[in-house]
């Protein structure tokens, strides 16, 4: 059977997250829905990661197979009319082998999350952010991100309910730039754990606030502590920019 | 009498445009209903620019009269309190003095144009682009534009149902950049005709596609013919972003 590979781009506002729910429309449905539209195979698609309901993805990766030969142009293309009005994008698609796993090929996983900064409420960027009314220190910001680079046990930084074997995880890129009116967050790892990067936001925005210094962040990591984490940034703002095999 | 100025941003989507209709929703009507809600005041508000249907605005500016004093920053605060749930938001609001007009006190607009130039449908910018799937020839398009810079007949570039005494404007900016996978036009001028910009926009996405030269471009202008205007761009790319006093 050949193997697909799709790099996706999709609004996570009115999704409960990628993973299909019975209840509540997921991103994974809605793909799947328009593969079958397309091929009249009934498919289940594996992704890079199982976003959270309303986290949104510039370059999501999804693998699926099919009974027969497709052009990845026409797979492209069809898939974007059938999937039609959901706000789920296929920005490329390409054949590959059968050893290829969406999940467990990625070699890096990179995300950013956004947050607004000013004063009014976004409008043009309502659901695609995460509204802060008031300036935050990007360079004391950026300065305790830099603390917890690399290898380390992130219980602190994870969902109760993370289901990942071990809390290790190492941390590539981890850095915070600001734009006009806005902070970014630049996250890169091989793999995150459950809320991993939306807890370590809820954890940064209190050194932007000025109420950690950034040793304290690193001191909240080292406890290995859930109960030490900051309230967790909200999904609006987070995005999956890319995925590298 | 105070008057404020309010500079605002919206997302043009859901309006019939900035100005009050009897039967659509407008962004007018939204604020001045906030103001009422706020003041207790019916009051007319006037804007720099008069946007239409579907175009967006990051810093339109809008002023208006109160018969009592009121502080600029608890303006700006409860008319955000009263706009939601719709997608108009105060940046700004400042006390002017009376002799201030936001249309007619300006002295520059600044509009940006977006396009998305990949293949796959817009998903985070659905409404906020001009989709073409195809690759642009920025460098062409902005040599184009830069050939009709200055005081020109803008007639080939303005709607036929313009109501401007004179089709006579300047030009003072008018420029086209390459970004990943988007093409930005950005035009500056003391005031602009009715669809001057979306016009013009229109007109450069034929030199984009290799089908107009840039010398086409500027015949088109040099005719003062409607006619010779390329199939306008439409309102989902275009953005208000400044006004200068």
């Amino acid at each position: 059977m050949p193997r697909y590979k799709l790099t996706i781009e999709y609004d996570g506002t009115p999704f409960s997250g990628w993973q299909r729910q019975s209840d509540r429309p997921s991103v994974q449905q809605a793909l799947e829905e328009a593969i079958a539209a397309m091929s009249g195979e009934t498919v289940t698609t594996q992704a890079a990661g199982r976003t959270d309901a309303g986290v949104h993805a510039l370059g999501q990766v999804v693998h699926f197979d099919l009974g027969r030969d497709w052009n990845p142009f026409r797979i492209r293309e069809a898939l974007n009319y059938h999937l039609r009005p959901a706000p789920v994008a296929i920005i490329d698609a390409e054949t590959v082998d059968d050893g290829f796993e969406a999940r467990f090929s990625a070699t890096a996983r990179h995300y950013e999350y956004r947050i607004l900064t000013r004063r009014a409420p976004p409008v043009i960027e309502r659901d695609h952010v995460w509204h802060i009314p008031k300036k935050l220190d990007a360079e004391a910001m950026d300065h305790a991100a830099s603390q917890i680079l690399g290898l380390h046990d992130f219980t602190t930084f994870r969902s109760s309910e993370c289901q990942a074997n071990s809390p290790l995880r190492t941390l590539d890129k981890f850095s915070v730039r600001a734009e006009p009116d806005h902070i970014v967050v630049s996250a890169s790892a091989r793999s995150f754990l459950h809320h991993q990067v939306r807890s370590m936001v809820g954890s940064l925005r209190l050194v932007g606030e000025g109420k950690w210094s950034p040793a304290d962040f690193r001191a909240a990591l080292d406890a290995r502590d859930r109960r030490r984490c900051g309230p967790m940034a909200p999904s609006s703002g987070l995005y999956l920019t890319r995925v590298d095999y």
